[in-house]
C-alpha cells in the first residue's frame, strides 16, 4: 500500500473513532483524558528515555541550542504536559452545547447545536508538548485527531500517543481517535493535505511560517491558522500617558518571539514628542532596538532608519519598528495596508476614537487600552488554544474546544408540511 | 493583461468597496437594495428586451424547455426579482451584532461581533434571478460580490447588476460592491477559483452537481455548497401513521427538483407491513415510481427492484427508493452509509428515539416529525439563503445573511498588560 492508501485507511479509523467519542459524552471524554494524563506520568520514564536519545541525535548533528530546547523534556515538563491534559479534561465540553433556539410562526422549533468538527489534522514541528496539548483540545471537543509533528521527535510524540491512547482505552473509548503516522515519511504530511473526500475536515498547522505556507500552499482541506503576526499598538494624541508607556512596553517585550507580540508603533504626531522619547528610553532599556520614520529619529536621536519592508516585518525578537502618523486615519490606513490581520490595540481616553478604530481595523483581535498579549485563548478564557487563525471563515482569533466544534440544525415538528395535501 | 490580472484588480476594487459598504451602515445597505429594486423596475424594457434576445438564441440552438424556461424573464418575474430584493432590504442587518460578551478576572470585556466575510464570489449557471438575489444578501451582510453566471444569460445578469450599481450609487455607496465579469470567457471562472491571496474571501457555487464538483475540485478559496441531497425520511416503528404518510408524501412530491426533497424512504420492519401499503399507494397516487428492496417489494406488490446504486442517487425526480429496516440503529447506519450529510427526517412518538437520531444523523439538518422542505432558508425564517452547505466547517444548513458574516474580538480594557513592570 501507499503511503496515501495508508493514510485514507488510517483516516477512516480515525472518523469511525470520532463518532464513538462523540457519542460517548462528556464525561467519557473527561475521564479519558485524566486517563491519558496519568497515563503520560506513568510512562514517564519511556518517553524521557526516548526523548533523550532525540535530543541526543539533534546535538550531535549540531543543531541550535534554541532548538534543542524546545524538543527536550525532562521531568518538570513532561509534568506541566500532564498537568495541561487535566486542565483541559476539566474544561466545559462544548459538545452538545445549544447555541440558539427559537419558534417559527408554523410552531416549528429550531435548535442549533454545537457538534464536532470531525477528524482534524494537526501537522507540528518538532516540539512534542503541542502533541499533547493539540491532542486534548480536539478530544475535547469531540473530535478525533491525527498528529504529524517533526521528524526529530517523531519518537517523543508516538510515546506521548501511546499514553492518551492508553487512556482512551481505559475511559472504554476507541484508541484511534488519537492516532499519528507509524513514520516521518515526508509523504504522510502530502497525504493528510491532499486527500480531500475522506481524509482530514480540517487541517491545523501549528510552527512556524515556512510550515504554515506550506500547509495552505497545499491543503485541499480547510486550514485555520495565521501566516503572520504584525501586530500594532496605535497611540492615538489622546492617550493616557502612563498607559501608553506601559502597552507599549509590555506588548513588545513581556515575550519577544509569540506571534501576538507587537510589531510596529504608530503614534500620533499630536503626542509623539512628549511621549515618544519616554516610550522609546523604556524600551531601550528594556533591550529593545527600535527602527523609526524620519519623524521618529528626529525625536529620538540614535534611532536606526526603518525601510519600507520594516512595516511588514514579524521580527518575533527585541526590534520594534516605529512610525509618526498624522492621526487616525494614517493610522488605520497603515494597519490596512501592512498589517496581518492577527491583533492591533489602541490607547487612547477618546471613546469615539477608539470606537472608530475597534471597528475598523479589520483584524481578528481588536483591543482598546490593553496589552497584545491578551490575544489568547487562556486569557480568552478558553481554557487553551491549539493557535490563533486570521482566515476570514468559521473562527478567526484564539481557536479553544469550542471554536473546534461547527453546528448543527435541530428541527423539532409535530407533522408539519410545507404542502397542501387532501386529507 | 491576462485575464487573470484583470481579475485581480477586480477583486481589489471589490476589496475596496467592501470597506465602504461596511462602513457606512445598515440604513445606506438598504438604500441601496431599495434603489436597486427601483432601478430594475425602471430598466424593466431593456433587462426584458436583452433577455428576450438570449432566450430567443437558446431556442435557435435547440435547448431544452426546462433550460429555456429557466433562463427566460417576463414582467411578472422581473417584478419578483425587484420584490426579493426589497425583500432582504427589509430584513435585519447583520453586521456588528452582538454575538458574546464576557468579562474576564481582569477586568477585561471581551465583545464578540458579527463583521463582513469580505468579498464572495457566485458562480452560477443561467439563472438570471440568482443574479440579483445573490447579491442582495451578499450586500445586505456587508460583503462585496462578484458574480460569474451562465453564459447564455451573460447579457440579463449584467443588465441586472447595473440596475443593481445604479442603486449603490444612489445610496453614496462604491458601485464596485457589486461586479460582474466584461465577458463570458471560462478563464474568468479558473480565476476567480485559483487566485487565493487577494481574490475572494468565499466562493459558493449555486447549480448543478457537475458545477459544484468544478468549483469544489479547483478553488483555491474557502467554498460552501452541496453536491448531493440524498434526504431521508425515516419511520420509526412508533410513528403516527397519519403523520408519516402526510410527511412522506410532503418531503418527496412537494418539490421534486429541489435539493431538500427525499430521496429514500427507510421504514421499520414493525410498522411497515401496515403502513408501507398505505404510503405507498398515496406516492404512487401523486405519480411517484418507487424502488424498493426484497422487504419493501413483499409488501407493495409489483414495486420495482432498488440496487445498490439507488441508495446512493439524488433522483430530483418523481422517484422514491424504499428500504425496510430492522430499526433505529439499521437506520442510522443506512444514513451514514448512503447519505450526503444534507437533511434527514425521523418520524416517530418515540421522545427517546427521536433524541438519538437527532444526535447520531450526522447531519447538517436533522427534523423530527416535520417535511424534509423545511431545511430551507426562508423556512429557518432567516429571509432567503445563497444555499445551503453541507461542508463542516463556518456554515452547515441554510446560508443566509447572518451565516455571510464572520466575527472579531473586540476587547475593552483600561491599561492591562500581561507582565509585571517596575512603575
Amino acid at each position: 500500500m501507499t503511503i496515501s492508501e495508508r493514510f485514507a485507511a488510517m483516516a477512516a479509523r480515525g472518523r469511525a473513532a470520532r463518532l464513538a467519542v462523540e457519542r460517548a459524552g462528556p464525561e467519557a471524554r473527561s475521564a479519558a483524558l485524566k486517563a491519558g494524563a496519568a497515563a503520560i506520568r506513568a510512562r514517564a520514564d519511556a518517553i524521557l528515555s526516548v526523548n533523550a536519545k532525540e535530543t541526543q541525535a539533534a546535538r550531535t548533528r549540531g543543531e541550535s541550542a534554541a532548538f534543542i530546547d524546545r524538543l527536550t523534556l525532562d521531568a518538570d515538563r513532561l509534568e506541566a504536559i500532564a498537568a495541561g491534559v487535566e486542565a483541559i479534561a476539566a474544561l466545559p465540553d462544548p459538545v452538545g452545547a445549544e447555541r440558539r433556539r427559537w419558534t417559527r410562526p408554523n410552531g416549528l422549533e429550531m435548535v442549533e447545536v454545537s457538534v464536532p468538527i470531525g477528524l482534524i489534522g494537526v501537522i507540528f514541528e518538532s516540539r512534542p508538548n503541542v502533541t499533547a496539548d493539540a491532542a486534548a483540545l480536539c478530544l475535547r471537543a469531540g473530535n478525533a485527531v491525527i498528529l504529524r509533528g517533526g521528524s526529530e521527535t517523531a519518537g517523543s510524540s508516538t510515546a506521548l500517543v501511546s499514553a492518551l491512547r492508553e487512556g482512551l482505552e481505559a475511559a472504554g473509548l476507541p484508541a484511534d481517535a488519537i492516532q499519528t503516522p507509524p513514520d516521518a515519511d515526508r509523504d504522510w504530511v502530502t497525504a493528510m493535505l491532499s486527500l480531500d473526500e475522506g481524509g482530514c475536515d480540517l487541517v491545523i498547522p501549528r510552527g512556524g511560517k515556512s510550515l504554515v505556507a506550506h500547509v495552505r500552499a497545499y491543503a485541499r482541506t480547510p486550514v485555520l491558522s495565521h501566516l503572520d503576526g504584525v501586530c500594532h499598538v496605535y497611540v492615538h494624541e489622546r492617550a493616557d500617558p502612563e498607559k501608553a508607556l506601559r502597552i507599549v512596553l509590555d506588548s513588545k517585550m513581556r515575550r519577544t518571539g509569540v506571534c501576538n507580540a507587537a510589531e510596529t508603533l504608530l503614534i500620533d504626531a499630536a503626542c509623539a514628542p512628549a511621549l515618544l522619547p519616554v516610550i522609546a528610553g523604556a524600551l531601550a532599556g528594556a533591550g529593545c532596538a527600535l527602527r523609526g520614520d524620519d519623524a521618529a529619529r528626529t525625536l529620538v536621536p540614535g534611532m536606526k532608519a526603518a525601510d519600507e519592508a520594516d512595516w511588514a516585518t514579524e521580527y518575533l525578537d527585541a526590534i520594534l519598528a516605529v512610525r509618526v502618523v498624522e492621526g487616525l486615519d494614517a493610522a488605520l490606513a497603515h494597519i490596512a495596508a501592512y498589517g496581518s490581520g492577527h491583533t492591533d490595540a489602541i490607547i487612547t481616553q477618546d471613546e469615539a476614537a477608539a470606537r472608530r478604530f475597534l471597528h475598523e481595523a479589520d483584524s481578528a483581535v481588536v483591543l482598546h487600552n490593553a496589552a497584545t498579549g491578551f490575544s489568547d485563548g487562556g486569557e480568552f478564557g478558553f481554557g487553551g488554544e491549539i493557535g490563533i487563525a486570521t482566515g476570514r471563515l468559521h473562527a478567526r482569533g484564539p481557536v479553544g474546544a469550542a471554536q473546534l466544534t461547527t453546528h448543527k440544525y435541530i428541527v423539532l415538528g409535530h407533522g408539519q408540511v410545507r404542502g397542501s395535501w387532501p386529507d
